[in-house]
């Protein structure tokens, strides 16, 4: 008889741990517990079926405990709840949810993989019936018939995480009126502040009404109520505001839980009991570059981690390479993708960092769909170790995000970025890739070549009445420009380098910063001192400004905004 | 007074370093001579104005003389050639080709960009007028203006790499008749021979009259004859059978010239002339896996040619990663794209290597737009050391492609690869990516896991009447199947694993290798010494099958193809 392996939860760690074990052992006896309908789903996929992306939500269970039997001679038992560990026993209990009957099973090696439940803060009216949970193909099954049946035409989800930016968005192409409300004063935390306001700028665009620095307070039958004292029609309510790990099993057990609250695992997943493994969205991981532990709710690592614990139960050999937090969403027309730390984070973590933001054409400009692609390249000071980069834009931006990812599972260095060799045609790209680029920027800024100062300054630039110049040519300025900038066009910088002041500092942008580092150089090797470049250029600005501006009624610092 | 550099060629490597060269100096005296009418045109997206999605040639010029001039005080002599170099008197010769005027420039550093030209063997009928190459706008904007000027209907284009292909494909995209010649038996010498077929049917599937192994023998006004003695009608013909580095002008100068033909240069892409450089086509440069001189025509490694030529002037240092190979090229409804070696490489190398071919889908498939791609990597034996990779199918490849380059230039192993975090949403690809998939299929292969046979040697099987096992269900497999293959579906397979031989060599397959995968592991975890995966499996072999039956005529070895 071969070893019992038994595995709370079905979905993506628990199935391939299920299914890397079953190919390296024929004789093991390997049970799923799954609390659910459903074993092997999807769910990255789930909010696609508000939009009809995915039009059969059957189509988001990807394999039937049937298949799994008859495939792999795994068994799904779903509906059914492991209750309780006894590890002196080495058994555990299991609740059918259907019969209510309780049983126990004996297991070798367990693994826990039961994920993580989103947080339902317990506000007034959070026990509704049109307060909706996104966890699995059952919640989003009842959210969309709800919506259908029901006729709604106004949501408001909460939260502007992964989920909540994903069902916003799919319900908006569904035609419903969406208020996406989030607590802190951006979305999307992978990203900074300043790449964040793109995003905002999109989701105004496409009609979301979008509000940040906000929560929610209470939910009423047809709207919610803000913090603020805000309210919004609401025939639907759908929170998002984040995951908790499913620790409570691994708690009564006795088992040992992380500093983060997730479940403490080592080198190989497993948990302070030999015979226990823990994978996904309920442990603690270790970070790569920040060497310290942390959460991810992330399918690629959770699949890693089942593989290893399934090897090590078989004696082979891992490699853990900890986390860096690769992701991935699409909003609306943009992709957003980032990898590694941000400034957050890396300021969290104490990490000296300088960082580059350039937009460049993600392919070459006089190809038909060529778009800017805005790009942050964080680097550790003086190492030039590539930290984490954030890339926006209309095009293939995950490409970029998946080279540093590689660079910095490789301890890549801007010396190593701006030297690799990438697939370039005018269809796909640039010759000089962004990332290219970007790291040659940086290399610049690390050995002091020049100095830059970010689009956020901006407007402490303009109110102190700092001289700013506008190289871009004069077409361009007057079509809007940074009130007060000066017009030297690069086609004339040499000849009116002269009205330039020496003795004070000035500040150089152009559409993208690309001419303005030239006319930057030229100032430099013409013996002047002071002269800064803005990262980010005028493009930058005009998108870190817009939606602050616009909700805010701040008082504009450009002329007209220009987003192309 | 600053440095007068000359720069020979204002393409892509010459206007780099003239524009390096100003940024790092401003009183340098910078010209380029370029012999043609523009300087700073798109090499690369010149075959897309045959198409129309460059609609108007002039486009394809990326900057005027004026603009060097007033932007960068870079002086661009047009219709200028640098006829002679003057090692002593460091002097270059040029010719003015409107004038017929020769002058002395006299240079500090020169600089050698002349590119390559297009070869074009001197058969019967080459000079004819509708003979045609395409290097230049110029050029494009001849054959262009020829073909609609003239009604041309039927276009004959010689040559089968990426600037045949290109032309082939464009010109079919405006509705001509096109046959593409090429002498090898396969097209895109970046790629295998097998991941090739997939290319040639996709090119057939879309009307192109793809004829290889044969060659041009001479050209007539209306038609062409192949060595072969076909005819084939031709009212045009573009001959693409490729570039010559252009190195008279350093052959007449007496600088050193390498063994592969290219202007030999050092670290710093210093030719044997301590003031002359020498960067792009034109060069020899250092191919960085298998350390032999080889030849690029690629525009990426050109600039950073050009960069590090601009540097070594003024003192700064730099590295010099050799290069690699990446390209990207898209024909019809597939991108394909390639870095490092493939296997035709790998052999001449003399580096000891085996290789993955995997197909999964390109995104989750549940997804829509979720398509196979098709993933071949090779590695090193026995270091595991990534040595290249191919990739085509409709998505997203260049982004699997640029993953493997950087593992490449940081000299990473499978055992990197495996462990890659990359972005993932079910828009974008899949939570296991392909790339990581292939790098476990590669670890299993190199750690004598199991044993595989490639697609190519299936023929021979099926000849040798050995034991196939088609693993897929019964409805696929009648849909079409390996002639003689028994069906054993994964879904019954451990209850009739006893119908297997077990002294005999026994091949298994599914439609793309993951089934047959975990069939092989029951097997071979049940005792079974001889079970070998197809690597490619059903999908694999139809697509490498397909296109040489036809035209050869032979035997399919099929009952039915299977696309999908």
């Amino acid at each position: 008889m071969g070893k019992r392996i038994m595995i709370v939860g079905g979905v993506a760690g628990g199935a391939s741990v299920a299914a890397r074990a079953r190919r390296l052992d024929e004789s093991a006896e390997i049970i799923m517990f799954e609390k659910g309908p459903h074993v092997s789903f999807s769910n990255c996929a789930l909010p696609f079926h508000l939009s009809g992306i995915v039009e059969n939500s059957e189509k988001l269970v990807l394999m039937s405990p049937e298949v799994f039997k008859a495939q792999y001679n795994i068994e799904a038992r779903t509906n059914s709840e492991v209750v309780k560990i006894n590890r002196v026993k080495k058994t555990i209990t299991v609740k059918d949810l259907i019969s209510g009957n309780e049983y126990e099973e004996a297991y070798d090696k367990l693994v826990l993989s039961p994920g993580a439940n989103p947080i339902m803060p317990k506000i007034p009216g959070h026990d509704s019936p049109h307060v909706f949970t996104v966890r699995n193909v059952v919640d989003i099954d009842k959210l969309n018939k709800y919506i259908k049946n029901n006729g709604v035409r106004e949501v408001s989800v909460i939260g502007g995480g992964f989920i909540g930016i994903e069902v916003a968005e799919n319900l908006r192409m569904a035609g419903l009126n969406v208020t996406l409300v989030e607590a802190m004063n951006q979305v999307m935390a992978p990203f900074d502040y300043d790449m964040a306001q793109i995003l905002h700028k999109e989701m105004i665009d496409h009609g979301v009404n979008l509000i940040v620095s906000d929560g929610i307070e209470k939910i009423y039958d047809d709207h919610i109520e803000l913090q603020s004292g805000r309210q919004f029609p609401a025939q639907a309510v759908v929170m998002a505001i984040g995951v908790r790990p499913e620790t409570s099993l691994a708690v009564d057990a006795g088992l040992e839980i992380g500093e983060t609250g997730g479940i403490k695992v080592d080198h190989n997943y497993l948990t302070s009991d030999g015979d226990i493994y823990a994978v996904g969205d309920a442990i603690e991981v270790h970070h790569r570059i920040t060497r310290q532990k942390t959460r991810l709710t992330l399918a690629g690592p959770a699949q890693r981690q089942a593989r290893a614990a399934a090897n090590h139960m078989y004696g082979i050999p891992n490699r853990n390479t900890g986390v860096i937090g690769s992701s991935v969403v699409r909003v609306f027309d943009l992709n957003a993708a980032s990898t590694g730390l941000n400034e957050k984070t890396a300021k969290k973590a104490g990490i000296d960092y300088d960082f580059v933001y350039v937009i460049p054409g993600d392919k070459v400009g006089l190809m038909p769909d060529s778009n800017p692609l805005h790009f942050k390249l964080l680097f550790e000071v003086p190492t030039g170790r590539i930290l984490g980069a954030q890339a926006i834009g209309k095009g293939n931006v995950d490409k970029r995000i998946d080279v540093i990812a590689t660079m910095i599972m490789m301890d890549g260095t801007l010396e190593d970025l701006q030297e690799l060799e990438l697939c370039y045609s005018p269809l796909f790209g640039t010759a000089k890739d962004v990332v290219n680029y970007a790291a040659l920027v940086g290399m610049n800024i690390l050995n002091g070549r020049f100095k830059q100062v970010p689009v956020t300054k901006v407007r402490e630039l303009v109110a102190n009445n700092a001289v700013i110049i506008d190289v871009r040519e004069k077409r361009e300025y007057e079509a809007g420009h940074i009130i007060n900038a000066v017009n030297i066009p690069l086609s004339q910088f040499r000849e009116r380098m002269n009205e330039i002041p020496a003795d004070v500092p000035v500040y150089l942008h152009c559409r993208s910063s690309q001419r303005s580092y030239n006319a930057l150089m030229a100032l430099q090797n013409s013996g002047y001192k002071n002269a800064c470049n803005i990262s980010g250029s005028f493009l930058g600005l005009c998108l870190y400004e817009y939606y602050n501006d616009k909700v805010n009624n701040r008082k504009k610092i450009v002329t007209e905004y220009n987003f192309r």
